[in-house]
């Protein structure tokens, strides 16, 4: 399967805290955390947990760029 | 400035392809390339060029996880 | 590969609108109109042109719900 | 009302699994399954529930194409 | 129409700068300057032009919050 | 820090609900009512409270536009 998102990260989950509805999976991606916030449902059906290899995808559209003044 | 977004990554503009409205940055993150399609206003007034240094900030709610089948 | 995004929905492309930095690809999925505004790369590197058969992966968290009042 | 939202898709709730915050609502769209992450407060004031007819609303730049290969 | 998006602002069309898929919509919001990037078709769907009164609807998730320090 | 986001509306919060990971911050914007779905380890990292003055930051590409039938 080939994605149109043009931002792929290679990471490595670190830590899950579920609610309800949504879990916030914290990643390792080389050295910089990152936080994706998916359903409790997806973290099932694809068996994340602390370990797990994963790619993070992010669409262009949804990257703000920031500057330091 | 302080930002609840999650996902804060160091990068640096390596192209930008800027139609009308809209530019697609391409970021270098420590080897990783990144592309955020942000307005040709926001190139401007942040002053990006290639080599600008930027962080690449994300909202953990728009970030996919896929891992391989 | 797997994803996270609960929403996928097989589609063909039916047309596409290209600028110089953003395209709008026109699809059918089975005879719902649906439009993904992607770079004019993702159109590019995925090969995408009239008929080519397509998955629209949306996350959860970017669907709006609307009721007739 | 009309949407600048291009993406329109009519379904019916089949379930909704609530949290504090945030419920997933579980969709029939003509059988393709969907799931929009909204906030318990909109459920209520949309009196969601099983059964109820909506129509789910996605911004084109939402959408993520994915191609097999 | 009701809508499960949680924010919507009253604003006036102040100016559209398009491009050939997508367009900045430029609003005041009762002083507050906001931009919507659409897609062209949808400016001339709606019959978007300087003026013209609209709701800019914002989901939740889309939100970040930002504070001074 | 200068941001790419063309949105950036000062608001002061006027009551969080908070799920185990994601917390819905509502917001006065000058009269209109706004809420923002966070992490609730960003609304602890900022320190939210009611009363915190903040900025609501929102890209472009996440408005959509309604016009009145």
């Amino acid at each position: 399967m080939r994605l149109s998102a043009r931002n792929q990260i290679p990471a490595r989950v670190t830590s899950i805290n579920a609610g309800e509805a949504i879990a916030n999976v914290e990643l390792d991606a080389n050295g910089t955390r990152l936080v994706a916030s998916i359903t409790v449902e997806a973290v099932r059906e694809l068996g994340l947990a602390e370990g797990t290899e994963v790619i993070a995808v992010i669409k262009a559209s949804e990257v703000i760029l920031a500057t330091a003044d």
